[in-house]
C-alpha cells in the first residue's frame, strides 16, 4: 500500500493519516539494495528448514544438468507430472520459484504453508532424489491432493491486480528487484534495467520512468524529508515479507510510525479478524487502531478550535 | 506568486521553502469574498483623495447618460482624444477602469502613479467638469506627455504573462473577483460564474474547473491545513494590493510566516533594489532574507545530522 503513504503526502487535506501496509517504498531508484527482496525470501527458507533450503538451492542446477540431455524436457515434464510437455526449462524454474516466493511473501501464522512445503520436501528425502522431493513440494502446496497433473502456465486467468500492478511497474512504478546473491534460495538474475524497459515497453509500448517515484515524492533523503514534511502515516512491516526489505522499519517522528512484527507476512494486518489469530496479529491491529483513533481525535479538536 | 507557495506544499523534497509575495490563495471557490479585490482598489483611492474617489464614483454614471445621446459616442471619443472612435461606451468604462485597478495594484512608492492620477483629477476640478477631471486623470497617467491621441484598445500586444494567466484562471485557477459592493470606486458587476465559464469555452474550448485549486490544494479549511501540514512559506503581501484581500495576513506557524506592509503593493519586493526604496521595502526584504536563510541552515543541519 504504497499508495496510501503517497496519498497522505500530497492530499494531507483529504486523508487525515495513512496505513501503509508493505509498503517497500525505499525501493525506488536504487535507495534499497536490489536483493533485498530475494533475500527475505532466502532467509524465510532457511529459517524454516536449512535442509529445505539446501534441496532447493541445488534443485536448480539438477534441473538444468537433465534439461540439457536430449529428452531432457520430457524426463522433467514426467518427473513434475505436467499436463503440457514442457517447452522450455525456464517455465518449469519460474514456476517452481513463483511457488516459492509466493509463499514466503504471503505466509500467514495459520496455514504457515512455506513450512508445510519444506516439510514436505524434507520429509522426502529418505525415499527420493532431489527432483522428487521438490516435487513433493509442489504436491504440498496444492494441499496435498494429488492431481492426476499440473498445470505451469497460461491455465491461470490473471487478476485485476496483477495486470494493475504490471502495468504500474512497467510505467511509473519502476521497482528494481534481482537476485545478486550468491547464497540465495535461487539462481542468480540481478536486476537488468535495459531489459526490463525492453520487456516493458515491447508489452506495452510506453517507456518505464524509474525516476520518477523518486522526483514526485522524494529520492535519497526520503526518510529526511518524510521527518521534516510528512505526519500521520504508519508504516507496517511484517520482517517475513520479502517486501519489507524495501520498508521504513523505525519511527521516524511522533507521527511516522513503524509498525514491526517479527512473524507477520505481506499485509497481514489489512486482512480481516480470524479466530486462530495468533497475538501478536491481534496486538499489531490494535495498536494501529489506536495510533488512527489519535488522529482521527486530534484532527476533531482542531477543527473545533479553528471555528470557535 | 502563488505557484510558489503550492509547490512548496507538493514539492516539499525539491523545494526548500517558498516565497509566496502577493499570493491570493484564499481566493479560490469563494473562501475569500469576491468582492475584496474591488474593495482594496476603491480603499486605495479613499484614502489618497476622498473627492477623488467620488469623482470617479460619479463618472461612470455620467459616461451612460453621454453615452445615450445620439451623438454621444462622438462627444465621448472627443473628450477623451480617443484615436479611433469609440464603438462603444464599455470600451471607454473598461480601460478607464485598468487604468485604476493598475495603478492600485501596481503602485510603487517611488512614482505613487495613483497619487499622480488623482493630484491631476482634484487639480481640474476648478476649471473642468467630471469628464474633464477624468481625462486629466488620463493624461497624467500617461507621464502627463500630451498625446495627439490616446489608444483605448487593440494596440497592445499581450504580453506572455497576460496570455498565461488568461489561459491560468480559465482552466484549473479560477479566482472569482466581482464589484458587488455599493460604495465601490466602480460599478457593480457581481462576478458570474455562468457568464465567465461561457467566456473561457468560447475563448479556449475548455470549461474552467472552479473546484480544481481547494480539491488539490485544501479548501475551507485551508489554513488550518496548512498549520497541520505546510511549512516553510513567507506570505508577504503589502497591504495596498487588492490581492491582499485574498492572502495570508497573520502567521500561521512558526514556519508560515505572513509579511505584511501597511503601504506595499504588488510583489513590490521580488523587485530589484533602487536607492529610492522606502525604510520598510529595505526592512521587508532583510525580514524575508534572514527567514530564508534560516531554512537553508536547518536544512543543511538536518542534512548533515542525517548522513553522520
Amino acid at each position: 500500500m504504497m499508495l496510501s503513504s503517497w496519498f497522505r503526502l500530497k492530499y494531507p487535506h483529504i486523508a487525515v493519516g495513512a496505513l501503509a501496509s508493505s509498503a517497500p517504498i525505499l525501493y525506488f531508484d536504487g535507495i534499497a539494495p536490489r536483493h533485498g527482496y530475494f533475500y527475505v525470501v532466502t532467509k524465510d527458507f532457511k529459517d524454516t528448514s536449512e535442509s529445505c533450503y539446501n534441496t532447493i538451492r541445488k534443485s536448480w542446477h539438477v534441473i538444468d544438468r537433465i534439461a540439457k540431455k536430449p529428452n531432457g524436457l520430457s524426463i522433467l515434464s514426467k518427473r513434475f507430472k505436467i499436463c503440457k510437455k514442457l517447452s522450455t526449462s525456464s517455465n518449469l524454474k519460474d514456476y517452481l520459484g513463483s511457488i516459492y516466493t509466493g509463499v514466503a511473501q504471503y505466509n500467514d501464522p495459520h496455514e504457515n504453508t512455506l513450512k508445510v512445503i519444506c516439510d514436505a520436501i524434507d520429509g522426502a528425502a529418505n525415499k527420493t532424489d532431489v527432483l522428487g522431493q521438490i516435487f513433493e513440494g509442489v504436491v504440498a502446496y496444492h494441499d496435498k491432493k494429488k492431481k492426476p497433473c499440473y498445470e505451469m502456465e497460461g491455465n491461470k486467468e490473471p487478476t485485476e491486480t496483477d495486470i494493475g500492478w504490471a502495468w504500474q511497474t512497467c510505467s511509473e512504478m519502476v521497482v528494481p528487484i534481482g537476485v545478486d546473491k550468491d547464497d540465495s534460495l535461487f539462481q542468480p538474475v540481478p536486476f537488468n534495467m535495459k531489459e526490463f524497459v525492453n520487456d516493458c515497453q515491447k508489452q506495452y509500448g510506453v517507456f518505464p520512468q524509474p525516476h520518477w517515484v523518486t522526483t514526485y515524492y522524494g529520492g535519497p533523503d526520503l526518510k529526511l524529508n518524510l521527518k521534516r514534511f510528512a505526519s500521520n502515516i504508519i508504516f507496517s512491516n511484517g520482517l517475513k515479507d520479502p517486501y519489507s526489505s524495501g520498508g521504513v522499519l523505525k519511527s521516524i517522528s511522533d507521527s511516522i510510525i513503524a509498525v514491526i512484527t517479527k512473524n507477520g507476512s505481506h499485509c497481514l494486518d489489512l486482512g480481516s479478524e480470524d479466530p486462530r489469530d495468533p497475538h501478536w496479529l491481534i496486538t499489531q491491529r490494535n495498536t494501529e487502531m489506536k495510533i488512527i483513533k489519535g488522529w482521527i481525535d486530534k484532527y476533531q479538536a482542531d477543527l473545533r478550535n479553528s471555528t470557535k
